[in-house]
Parts: structure tokens; sequence; C-alpha cells
């Protein structure tokens, strides 16, 4: 019989859940307002030798501000300002490791990234194709890394992408925006100073922390979660609460968010993202709209999928009088519309985790439009 | 003026809080259900060569019982049966360290710790002890371990000590019981298998998991927390309620405890423990009373230090019908009290954790001599 064969041979296969992912933690992390101060001392045991410079990546954000004359530059060491206007792109990393690879004899001692998740996200991917030969689009993928990347130290000036913690670097390359997930990504050593993050704007602060909160209620809600990743969120996702919702002090607010990101991230080990992530990754392809506020446009409008995060997400633009852009997708074109739906429902295992093995029936593209449409 | 200088002196002491920690993180975790059997293919790649062991220490429970068919022996790997009766021992360190040394012509390729809190212990100080010259006594304390360790495993079978996930590894020296608190004391790789907990016995289950909840109490009351370990301390805190007091389901509660154990554990990175642990050591010196009940029968009577926790612990007792024994310090010495006090009062940061800068006006010895009486 049929069925009698199906149900042997489906017994026989390995059960998914006894394979679990051996998951790379940051293995050194300092924690603390003003131990930025710490980076000279923390990187000087690293330094290969005088010709092997440190490279610092750094948002543009910091240009000629007092903060540049913080960082712990010696010998041949090169400060590099970038723009974090638009998502990072894997030219732009092809770029910098051409001009890094073209301008040192040595190969350098190690990258230090400082800023928001674009600047994080970077950096990892320039630590890895130093030591990895090709162009990043080669990489952009599950486990396509084959050697150690290059020593490399993450030191976020905002909070709530988590990019200071996973083994990803999600990047816009000529056809699909795609983490390079592997584990050679994640950060060797994770800087996390709250007071970086004093002189943030005020909208940014808010669409990052989001971003933190979305991911946790995605995370949370999904049908991937086990009992390490719901701890860690469950704590991402209390802290957010402290940060939007109570009166906190700015300072601890600060150090709250920080953690709330680093726990947001470290959730992710054995959660998937879902609706909202898998939404804003079609804005941010077609309309170069940043992931945070990519995020909350969607958001918004996914109270069926997720209820009671919505109505919080709802209170938190209140409380800090958020007024998000609206009509964002009012003139499209069908063409549009159409990439928007595609890249999105190509992101299946973001579907599959918020609406289970037969995602394919709830979420239509008539109703994956209807939604863009809101926005 | 004398007080002027004073206060231009006092500024130009630098901060104490400008020097965090850069703390050690596990660099590679796997959580789940039955993940032990995942072991074999995570050791392939780490083994040297045929000649050059992996060393298994494993509880001796465990001696005989169909687990150890588990263990994946190649070549002239070997599995060596510890007690975990008694706390423990630099001694059994030097002996392990010199039973390998002179059996294999190789270094071995790692140790694999599999137990509870001893049988992690003794595995991380076997391969500091591996890589560095000397006796286990010469490295107790704080940063003494100049070389990195052998690769090394920690496999907990029972949750609440945070062992796996500690810079330290607690030994009972010849004159003293103190940690070997160092870098490279952390270990390469920690696999999380709720499953191993199946078999340990109630007593055990809860003692234990109350060494997880008192050592969360005494870090969140005490005064050296920051938000890195009160975000990691209040899970863990949360976690342990929701084990101890609520009806979760047996898989439940076994993930549960071990994520507990494991925050915890990561709480301790920017905190101290405080009066239970303190006395305990004492305890743990003199009578060889094991820390996790240790902990039990002090915590039981520091409702003046702890009001809510200690409230908490007797519902927990309550709840679970556990019957801590009794007149343990009933035919005590003058000259035995005076050793735990002195034991007790040598851990000067948990006292200052605990009771401030003040605390030897708070905890006198006749006050703490009181205190043991009553146990």
């Amino acid at each position: 019989m049929k069925t009698e064969n199906k149900l042997k041979k489906k017994d026989t296969i390995p059960n998914k859940k006894t394979a679990y992912r051996n998951f790379p933690m940051v293995p050194r992390v300092v924690f603390g307002a003003g131990c930025f101060s710490q980076l000279g001392e923390i990187l000087l045991p690293m330094r290969k030798n005088s010709d092997a410079p440190f490279i610092f990546l750094i948002d543009d954000f910091f240009e000629n501000k007092d903060f540049t004359s913080r960082i712990p530059v010696m010998f041949n060491d090169e400060i590099v300002f970038v723009s974090a206007e638009e998502e990072p792109k894997t030219e732009q990393v092809d770029a910098l490791v051409s001009h890094i690879n073209g301008k040192y004899d040595e190969k350098p001692s190690g990258i230090i990234g400082i800023g928001g998740g674009t600047l994080l996200d970077l950096a990892k991917a320039v630590a890895i194709l130093l030591n990895n030969k090709g162009l990043a689009k080669d990489y952009q993928g599950w486990d396509l890394v084959s050697r150690p990347s290059l020593y490399h130290v993450g030191i976020p000036t905002i909070s709530g992408t988590g990019a200071e913690v996973s083994r990803t670097t999600v990047l816009l390359g000529p056809d699909k925006k795609l983490g390079i997930n592997s584990d050679y990504t994640t950060y060797d050593q994770v800087i996390l100073d709250p007071d970086l993050t004093k002189t943030v704007p005020k909208d940014q602060w808010f669409y990052t922390g989001m971003d933190c909160f979305i991911h946790c209620v995605e995370s949370l809600e999904g049908t991937y979660l086990n009992a390490f990743s719901q701890s860690y969120g469950e704590k991402a996702l209390e802290l957010c609460k402290e940060v939007f919702l109570d009166d906190v002090s700015e300072e601890e607010s600060r150090d709250k968010l920080m953690m709330a990101s680093w726990h947001g991230g470290m959730s992710i080990a054995y959660s998937q993202v879902g609706v909202a992530h898998a939404m804003s990754y079609g804005l941010s392809y077609l309309l170069g709209i940043k992931h945070g506020i990519g995020n909350c446009l969607v958001f918004q409008h996914l109270q069926d999928f997720y209820p009671r995060g919505v109505e919080l997400f709802k209170q938190m633009l209140q409380k800090h009088q958020i007024q998000l852009p609206q009509g964002v997708c009012a003139n499209l074109t069908q063409d549009d519309f159409d990439t928007l739906i595609n890249v999105a429902l190509g992101m299946e295992a973001l579907w599959e985790n918020a609406l289970g093995p037969d995602w394919k029936t709830i979420m239509t593209p008539q109703r994956l439009q209807a939604l863009y449409e809101k926005i």
C-alpha cells in the first residue's frame, strides 16, 4: 500500500530537529558606559606588526566630530568614513577590499566596524573577503565561506539591529538582498558602550529599536522557536517594552536598548523572523528603504498576524510621537508590485516560520499586494 | 588645605568603573533535546591525529549506564569516570593531569567534561594544566594562567551551576577553596542537551537549581551590578520561578532550567554573588558540604538580607517537599566556627557586593557565627 510505504519512508528520514545548529557566539565582549576608551588596549596584542594596519570603518555621521579623536590610531592605521545613508551593498564591500589590498603590502591586523547595522555588516563582510578570494556576492547564502575571516571588532553606535552578535551580514547584491551567513561572519570582539548612542537622532533611535522589537515578536510568534531562542527573545522584548513604554532615565534607556539588541540578536540562533522582515526586504530591494523604517512601515499593517505586537507598536509610536511616512507605495506600477512580491515571497524560511508549512495558501500574491498598497 | 588636596587626588584616580572586564564567552554552543548525539561530529575536525586522544571525564553516576554507549570513542580515546560525591579538588586535577601526561606520547586532542559542576570544573582545570606547567593550586586566583588551555568541551547533565559558561573553575585547594579565574578557563564548546538531565535525582535537581536561583538573587541585589549582568540575571531568575513555582511540563522544565543555568552563569560577567555563597564556601571547606545544598542551608536563614528571595525559596521548598538537613553545625567546636568564619569573611568581594563598602561593620564575626549556629 502506498500509504504504508510513505509512512515507513517518513519514519526513516532523520527528524530535522535532531540536528541543531552549533551556534558561534562572539568570544569576547565588554559592556559599560565609556568602555570605548578600552579599544586601544584591546587592539594592542592583536597587532601583527607595525606594517599591518588596523582599518577603522566608521559611519560618516562621526566625520569631523570629537568622537574621531578617540579612535586609537597608530602607525599606518587608516580611518575610512562610510555613508550609512543606503543599505550596505556587495559592491561597496568589494571596493573597500580592493582599496585595502591595493594600498598595503601586509594584510591588515584587523577591521573595526563602528556604527549601526550598515557599518557593522560592511565590516563583517570586508573581514571575510580579505581572507577569501572572489567577490562579496559569491558568498551570499548559507555557509559558503570556507576560510576564517580577518580579526574583526564590532562597535555599535545605535541599538537594535543585533548585527553586533549575529552570524550574518545582510547585503544588497546585484540580484538579491541576502546575508553572508557563516560561522566566520561573527565578530571576534564586541565593544558595547551605551554612551556611543547618545548622539543618535530620535527617529533613527526609534526605527532601529523597532527592528529589535519587531524581530522579537516575529521570533516568539514563529514556529521555529526553541527554549534557547525563546529565553533571549523574551528578555529582549521585555527590555524593548521598558525602553519604549516605561519611564526610564536616559542612561538606563541606553543601557537597556543596547542589551535588548544583543539578546535579540542571540535569539536568532534557533529562530527566524517573519512577515514584516520578508516584506521589508522587498521595500529595501526595490526602493532602497532602510531596514529599520521598512520594518515599521510594514508592521503597522500586520494586526492579523501579530495582534498584540502591533498594538504595543502603536502605543510606542504614539508615546514617542513618531509619524511614519505615508503613501510610500502609492505611485508604484504593477511591475513594481510584482518585484516587491517576488522578493518578499522568495524568503521562504521566513514565511514558513511565520505561517507554517502551508504558508503559500495563506499569503497569496494578491493578499501581499493588498498589504503593500496600504504602505 | 588638606580637604582640597584630597579632592584633587581623588579626581586624578581613574574611576574604577571606566575599566570594564573584557568578558570571554563560550565561542560555540549547541542547544536542543538529543543534541548530545552531535558530539562525534563536533569533535572530528578537532582531532589532531589518531595518537592524540580525546579524554572524556564523566560523572561516575553514568558508569555502566546505557548513556556510556553514546560516547563517541575512537582510536585511543579514554573515558575516565570520576566521582562527584565531593567538591572538586586541586589534587584531583593534578592526579588526572599526571595520569594523562604519563600515559600518552602525544598531548590529547581535547578534554570533554560530562556531568554537573564538579565534573565541569575538573575538566576545565585539567585542560588548563595540560598546557600550563606546575600544580593546580598555583593557578587559584585571578588571571594567573598565562597559556591558552587545551581544547575543552563542557556537557552539563544537571542544571544550575553555570559552570558550563563561566570563566572560573572553583577548586578546594590545600589551604583555600578558590577559583582558577581566567580567560582560558571558559569552555571552547558547550553542548546543552536538556534530555541529559532526565535521570537527575530529585533532591539534587532542586539543590543545583537553587544554586542558580540564589546566585541570581545575590547578583541582582548586589552593588556591583550593571545592565549587562542584570538582563541575564533577571531572565535566569524568571526561568527559575517558572520551573520551581509554576506548573510546567517536564520537558519544558528541563529546557528552561538549562537556560536558567546558562543565563545565570553569564550574569556573573559584571556581578558578584553574596552572603549565601560566602557562607556556603565555609561549609564546603570545613565540612565538605556540596555547593548546591550548602547554599540552601545558608539561604533559608538570610531573610534579613534577601527578604523576597528567601520567601520565594521557602515556597519552592514547600512545593517540592524538600526537607533540608538539620543540625549540620550543631556539634561544631569554637575552633570549627572560627574556621567557618575565617573562610567566609575571606571572600571580601562577595561581602562588599552584598553589603557595600562598610560590610565589616554589618557582618561581624559574632553575627556570622549566630547565623551558622542556626544551620
